[in-house]
């Protein structure tokens, strides 16, 4: 038998963090409790009954009475490519805004689904014009699909969602939006503002674990999708098969979901709805402010502008002589407080300071404002 | 506000089920108590520590040096999906052995990369006869990559990986290698026996929660995704990008890993070594035949040969004049035990009995054999 150095590995025993980073996010006793309990079949007439539940609750969540809505059984990453490898074909035209990271994921995406992106850039700190895509649209007739971030996870910037759908509509196009960060932090109203595609993930302000990705698809996604002229590249991600497992009324087998990660999302949507969904958005900006009156007193400036800046992901400048994996080393190890590097051009250049889902409480501002003094001084 | 139906919904309480299904397979409290630790950042330098760990326990069970070894973020389909995205080229020639749904699933995912399937048919309930494949490489003195399943999930039967990935080898090619229900359960032993690409799934006989897909790839396999003539059209999927999450010296963010589920794993794999992994093939073997006794006294087939059985996967026929589905469901409402249906053209023929991982015990070989003699008397 080979190797021997699995010998010495024994149970893995993890620290007990302050998650302040750009998620996951701190996570309640509650979901870590629904996600021990005990595992059943992907087709157990209990389990098909949560699904259920599971679809009210996130149509809740992202009000909405889109049917097919429902969490793909993988990061968000995956949800933002279910997006992508459904709606585009080869030869499709789709507009990206591109304000950070995620954006420039989406282009990736358009380019691996032989799409031809047209790409609006916006500064990494700025919220997405809307003037430029209306003259992207003017000078692009046939653009199929606009794709933009709603909450820039990478900057901590709000783009508005409700203008840049509106100006999608009027096109005729489809619009395929990030809701990672968004979901349950900040408003968001998917049939109100006709948003077609939205995906999100677990780990941020549902404070579940990470490894889901809750989407929804507007009845016109689902048309779309049906008049595909092809199936897509993707089997596991092809909507028209999963269809069969999370809509029909026989279930018909599809993979086999993460049965406890589930559990876990259903008691942080039931935690959700227990709250009301008004209220957590009011809950993330009350900590906000508290969180921001504080780095005010450090001399601490954000990246954002006042007006953009997302209530749950607070982006700040690291200030000038402050070395920035030493700092973050020493909250980690001496306070057990995650905050987030910057990525990309940012990197070295801000920090992401979370207040998401669970972890969106004055403890967490008070803690983060005193260690932050402390290793500042 | 938007939809009042969620209002009625609580937190979900499972049934407390026996799983003798073709999976998920029961899990142990260990593997709960583990998932049900605090999250930590998938950054956090104890988390890439524990990734480490994982790595080399898995190059364990795999029994492989192969440093491109760990647990994909999504389940088994993906872990199969990413073999063929990565391997698979416009143009590739790909021989598909089919015994069952899952070899039709890699048919189906050839063909969604622009290659050109072989398939190679055998019955449902037979393995792969491996003299057909060495003929149709004799007719196709071109082809890239050998796909087959070594313990095929719809039927119980094992296939010959060694001799069929010798064949491919003299030929120059890859082999892609179904191993889901085979890890653990059954003798597999990647670099003795010379496999390329080879995908599982936590759920079977490691006896994790479902939703994570280990995958080990040999150097030929980095080899060749390296000189890719273009990317793949999964991002995702992209080998190429996630190795610098998983093996590169200064770990680049790629995905937000599922942390929690991934303890489940780590502590699954350190119970599969506590045991010792001939220990398990062993006790595999060892209840299957207490089963396959008693299912005898009751006057009950094997689909399958016995050669070719599965301990961990019985596949036997319904006796005639038994009704299939309301049998299961007094299996499950009266006895809470969970037994597999059949798939596709097994359906309605076949019921498929796991004794997978930590559910391969005589508990549940005694609990099953009296349930089943009481809904059958």
């Amino acid at each position: 038998m080979k190797t021997d150095a699995h010998k010495r590995i024994t149970s893995f025993m993890p620290p007990h963090r302050t998650l302040m980073g750009p998620g996951p996010s701190d996570v309640s006793q509650r979901v870590l409790d629904a996600m021990a309990r005990p595992t059943i079949g992907h087709l157990d007439p209990a389990f098909v009954e949560m699904m259920e539940e599971m679809k009210t609750l996130l149509r809740y969540a992202f009000q909405t009475e889109n049917d097919l809505t429902f969490p793909i059984s993988a990061p968000g990453s995956v949800g933002m490519e279910s997006c992508f490898v459904n709606l585009v074909e080869p030869g499709d035209q789709v507009i990206v805004c591109v304000n950070g990271v995620f954006g420039g994921r989406m282009v990736e995406n358009v380019k691996r689904c032989g799409g031809t992106p047209i790409v609006i850039q916006d500064a990494w700190g700025a919220p997405v014009d809307p003037n430029k895509v209306g003259d992207a649209f003017k000078a692009n007739p046939n653009v199929k699909v606009l794709a933009f971030v709603h909450a820039e996870t990478s900057t901590g910037v709000q783009s508005d969602a409700k203008t840049l759908a509106e100006i999608a509509r009027r096109q005729g196009a489809l619009t395929i939006v990030d809701a990672v960060t968004s979901l349950a932090g900040t408003k968001l109203l998917v049939d109100a503002w006709g948003l077609d595609a939205v995906y999100s993930g677990s780990q941020k302000c549902l404070s579940c674990t990470p490894g889901l990705s809750p989407v929804t698809f507007s009845p016109r996604v689902v048309e779309t999708v049906k008049a595909r002229k092809a199936h897509g590249q993707s089997w596991f991600m092809d909507l028209s098969l999963v269809l069969g497992y999370w809509t029909a009324a026989k279930r018909t087998y599809h993979h086999t979901a993460p049965i406890n990660a589930l559990y876990g999302l259903h008691e942080s949507l039931v935690m959700l709805q227990e709250e009301g969904l008004e209220h957590s958005w009011a809950r993330h900006h009350a900590n906000h402010l508290k969180l921001k009156a504080g780095l005010e007193q450090l001399g601490i400036e954000f990246l954002v502008a006042e007006p953009y800046r997302l209530p749950q992901l607070n982006t700040i400048k690291i200030p000038s002589g402050v070395d920035d994996a030493k700092t973050r080393s020493r909250l980690l190890n001496e306070y057990n407080l995650e905050i987030g590097a910057g990525l990309g051009d940012l990197a070295g250049k801000v920090w992401r300071i979370g207040l998401m889902g669970y972890g969106s409480c004055e403890a967490n501002v008070n803690k983060c404002l005193a260690a932050l003094g402390e290793v500042l001084a």
